[in-house]
């Protein structure tokens, strides 16, 4: 690795189990049954630890969401053209996308980079430019990008989140746009996870039969050609990763670097954030699932995370829609916390079996 | 059953199949892979058959959290005494329960109604009085309440949705409080869906395993004493129901009449829209199961009720806690159908195969 990467990895603290404790035994004062708000009550103690505030209020919230190409579409491996990701660029800026309606829904700021679209973006207003490339080399042939382009992209998330960390953010959502990545992720899914290609190879934005069997012969290819190790994880991500993906893996390392929680979306989040804890095992802390997306490989990146997702409502667009659609349960579990009465406040007795022992 | 209820009841109509055709074939073109928002689109849809309006709008929001008492705690059924019914209410005024907290989070109003609390809350500000009776008999010994009682508590539910609709009321939450009242759910859920006690009996706020077999006898003797049908609903939710469940009856009924969405809770919640759709079979449309509770019956109710619940966060609090939850879930569906750009406003390509067959 090289040495900004491994100042920054160095600068990733062990969340704070002390605070974590602590807060749980507020949780547990509060007006309801023992751990009656479940997967909520998790959250809000996961935040604290994250965070190292016993009674975190999340003001501002953004969602990343990174552009760049795949040179392996060549391979015929997407249902959409590859003119798709400028277009959606587009879109974005005009705020007719899921992860805009979404974003705005959830009172968050969209974030969008041009990583690495293979399409002169230069005169779009609104964009964040910062294209590494036009776009990867088709990793059949050889290595996707090289370590330092794949390194410049992860600095760019990491600034990205910098830049964006002065106004106090307090959330941060991860997305991505790039036609051709689920292959991109499936591969670095299959170097990551240890799975075989076909068990994380699904179907992106709906291909057929066919096409998926291609997809998963594609991906093996690339990977024979390249032969990524997970022991190396930078250099892997240059041989079959992407540079949305790339970028991303810098927007959850400066997150662990500034304690702010990381709501990853779906597969190629996913896929980005397998490669940060490689990189940085301690960023995994920093994480927290949005949702269980369909794509097949999805299941096998949460588990190897040891993540379990906030929600399961079959999304497959990535973006960050799902990220951003589990933005008001986070709050909603640090609110909790915050804001319930507990039993001595609210004069409420506590339970019959609890007063016994105590009286 | 009396003549005001099947009035009401006829005047509930179908959704409208025709609006949510036209619903789905524009979630079709709007920029993103087809079906790819999942759960969303079959919720912006529902909401659309709903209420008859292809672009529908969530202006306001309420939750209905009915308390009672349950005259079975004399049984030793539940981990907390029957005083802190009264208590929870008092929390729910100040604002300091986990209702409120996600309610205020979701910016959605709370209605606390007092169904048949046993104790005298008159003196209480910000309380809706309508108690029916100073909380239910032990069903152990003969019904619940008379046949009057319930459909008076569910004239109560129904007319309370009535005042708030005026507002112009887009979505409504279900929620309950009163101690024992899993007990009396559980009652309802084996009448309703056939199955064995034990199958749908859980802790409620936390019992340890003898008092659980003690509830699971206590049930079958309320059963056997009453002899219940689902044939004659009205007859069941008097014999082995509560007042805060028969006003929540009332709450999806008017629901239903009034072509509002209803976002049902947990186990509680669940026991009335059992009752409600043996009432009024067409009501079962307008429901939206917000979650899964943890409370081992739960599952079963939303099987026979053929809903999905949204959300899986292991909550078992109960209050309305998880259709508040659930409300900006539904309103992104919403805003999803309304504001998202299609392929065409948007420039952007559709599937390569859509094209090819196009061109």
């Amino acid at each position: 690795m090289t040495n900004w990467l491994e100042e920054k990895v160095s600068q990733i603290k062990n969340i704070d189990l002390k605070l974590m404790v602590q807060a749980q035994e507020r949780l547990d004062n509060l007006t309801k049954p023992l751990g009656s708000l479940g997967r909520l009550e998790e959250i809000a103690k996961t935040i604290v630890g994250i965070t190292g505030d016993p009674g975190p209020v999340i003001r501002w919230k953004t969602v990343f969401t990174f552009a760049a190409d795949h040179g392996v579409t060549a391979e015929g491996v997407s249902a959409y053209p590859a003119e798709v990701t400028p277009q959606m660029v587009l879109n974005f800026l005009r705020g007719g996308a899921g992860i805009n309606v979404l974003a705005r829904h959830a009172g968050a700021k969209v974030v969008v980079a041009d990583l690495g679209v293979a399409a002169d973006l230069s005169h779009l207003d609104g964009l964040v430019h910062r294209k590494v490339r036009m776009g990867t080399n088709n990793m059949t042939q050889g290595p996707a990008m090289s370590q330092e382009e794949a390194l410049k992209a992860i600095r760019t998330g990491f600034e990205l989140v910098s830049q964006e960390s002065q106004e106090g953010l307090g959330l941060i959502g991860t997305g991505d746009m790039g036609i051709g990545n689920t292959t991109a992720a499936s591969a670095l899914a299959t170097v990551f996870t240890g799975q075989p290609v076909a068990e994380v190879t699904g179907r992106g934005t709906g291909i057929d039969d066919s096409t998926l069997q291609n997809k998963v012969r594609v991906i093996e290819k690339a990977l024979a050609v390249n032969r990524p190790s997970p022991a190396a994880p930078l250099d892997a991500l240059a041989k079959v990763g992407g540079l949305e993906i790339a970028g991303l893996v810098g927007v959850i390392l400066a997150g662990a670097v500034r304690r702010i929680p990381i709501l990853i979306d779906g597969f190629i989040s996913g896929a980005a954030a397998l490669a940060a804890s490689a990189v940085a095992p301690k960023a995994k802390n920093f994480l927290i699932a949005s949702h269980q997306s369909v794509e097949k490989g999805h299941a096998h990146v949460l588990r190897h995370l040891e993540l379990e997702p906030l929600l399961n409502l079959r999304l497959r667009l990535g973006e960050g829609t799902g990220a951003a659609l589990a933005m008001p349960i986070v709050e909603a579990a640090c609110k909790i916390l915050n804001e319930m009465a507990t039993f001595g406040e609210a004069g409420v007795s506590e339970r019959s079996d609890l007063k016994d022992v105590k009286s």
